[in-house]
């Protein structure tokens, strides 16, 4: 097995002599069909629904509001700590709806594989895909396959793009967001940028990083039924670019500057001493199942306790504020000292984490 | 400029030194929302319809009847005659939806980009896909964008998802077809493959071999506006595996033999001439702009008429028939003799050609 295909934390059985991908699998024909029929149907169970082996799927729509949203995966190593592509590609695009203020219900899942891929990685995460379809309550109803000559991808590529109904009322979103609105993080940030890198580098990291990789589903939904969703001006999962750049996209878009506490933000021991270890600040670092949120002040508290209440909101924080423009958008109050301007990442941050 | 970017006949001028994409380009932050906002959105222009920069289209859907579908795009080379992978990556999704029924109306547009790439190539594919968004009335409402190290994909990969209302009445599909049932096929068959395998290898075909890359839904729009849809039995377009994987498919389906006369079939004499130069049988090669239909035999002379009436219709045939189950599923006429089984193929056709 060579080792320039970066499948990390895969277990060693998958990368022995067995069965791998050929471009024949890609086809469009037979061989297409019986990959299809035999490994990617029967190993994604019951997340399928009403799937169309070709073409579109039919669906009955509960709302003429829909949600509609597509990511592309192209996370290396394929498998790392508390994660892999398949529960990256389900969650990613779930809570891209959720945050939106709909619900997650169908998915769609495109693979381009790279010839040579052993048949066992593939299945490891369509199995991975059914679990994370399950958590997420949602359903796979329509895919593609395609398969491209070795070294033409890396290892395997996975599109998922999501439909579900809007809640209503809907979330406004940033542009929404009003001077007094305070900030609150649902969870501790930093863990899935910090789990990529310890498994690329293989940096031996103790305990290693474990990504946060969750569905943010039932934490909208919690707000949903408690009739607390109307007082949430925006949410987003602080994916690529982190915490920061939410921050400065929502500074933006309500033309305010956010002002958040250093101190107040949860941080896990582990992310905290590699992020000293490594130079990096986890305010940049990216999240996949922890999101911000804006809300009216006066409705924190309640939805403080629907956050604290669910998993993976039980170490919801405040955070911060919105206040009237300042000369920058963003300001954070670091634990040592005065308040300084947060800028925005020009460069690179770290490439492939999602 | 290297020779070993598949980009086939992209102009010259798009190759030279000029701004290439890099790392920086999908970090989610800064560099992401300037490559969105600076390229992508402006050249899509009117082909954008209430885009999300992150995160989820809020759509308001004028049935509860919705199709969903999928496809990613890996064609190599990225430009060929008669079109390119924005094309393929408009009409493949926009078809799929028409040929399952439903009007093709909003496309997702996810970018896999390999750093390196020049800015001008990018550009020229997303105006490409701007002019095929009008020419198949949809619009591109939200996306992704992803970039990956040099050597790690090739070039640009497109993933295209899209939804649409379904129509009244439903097409049934090829489980459907009866006895009786005539198989009418839209236009020249054999076009878009020939045109990916000359671009490929660089054959000297004299014309070139023109893809045949189209939007299907002024034909389906003719059936339905003249309600003849509800006499389609199935209507698929044949792009993998061509002809043959369609009728293979659907006679599995219903369980019938197809038959289908050689002589028939509408075949230009440019792709005659090349694939008997290369021993291909048109049969077996991808189109991305023909589409089979199985019709009811007394509705047959109507819905040709509607289908001759549009472009890309004009050349539409009567090609065979669905007959009783003999004892091989799809059966062809050939014009040099007596009926022989026209088997599935099994292994590589040609890989890479969407």
């Amino acid at each position: 097995m060579s080792t320039s295909l970066p499948f990390g934390t895969c277990p060693v059985a998958m990368l022995g002599d067995g069965e791998r991908i050929t471009l024949a699998h890609g086809e469009g024909a037979r061989m297409t069909r019986r990959l299809i029929e035999r490994t990617i149907l029967p190993r994604l169970g019951s997340a399928v629904g009403q799937y169309e082996l070709n073409d579109a799927a039919l669906l009955s729509m509960p709302s003429d509001r829909l949600a509609f949203t597509t990511d592309s995966f192209v996370v290396s190593p394929l498998f790392f700590p508390g994660g892999d592509i398949g529960r990256l590609a389900v969650f990613g695009t779930a809570n891209d709806l959720a945050v939106s203020g709909a619900q997650p219900m169908w998915l769609s899942l495109s693979l381009i594989i790279e010839e040579g891929l052993p048949l066992g990685i593939l299945e490891q995460v369509l199995e991975s895909i059914k679990r994370a379809a399950q958590e997420a309550c949602v359903q796979i109803t329509t895919g593609d396959t395609k398969v491209v000559p070795h070294g033409a991808a890396d290892g395997l590529f996975i599109n998922t793009s999501g439909i579900g109904p809007a809640l209503e009322p809907p979330v406004l979103g940033p542009a929404s967001i009003q001077a007094g609105d305070e900030l609150l993080v649902s969870g501790p940030i930093g863990c899935h940028g910090l789990a990529i890198l310890a498994a690329r580098e293989e940096l031996d990291l103790r305990p290693p990083p474990e990504s946060d990789c969750a569905s943010l589903w039932p934490l909208v939904s919690a707000l949903h039924a408690a009739d607390l969703l109307q007082h949430v001006r925006a949410m987003r999962d602080a994916t690529r670019g982190g915490l920061t750049a939410v921050l400065h996209e929502w500074a933006n878009a309500c033309d305010l500057t956010l002002r958040i506490e250093e101190s107040r933000i949860p941080i896990t021991p582990n992310v905290r001493g590699a992020s000293e270890l490594l130079g990096l600040d986890p305010l940049y670092i990216a999240n996949e199942g922890t999101m911000l949120l804006a809300v009216e002040p006066r409705h924190t508290a309640p939805i403080m306790a629907a956050l604290r209440a669910q998993s993976p909101g039980d170490q919801a924080c405040v955070i911060g504020a919105a206040q009237q423009r300042a000369s920058v958008p963003v300001i954070v109050s670091r634990v040592t000292g005065t308040p300084r301007p947060l800028d925005e990442a020009s460069g690179v941050l770290l490439p492939r984490i999602c």
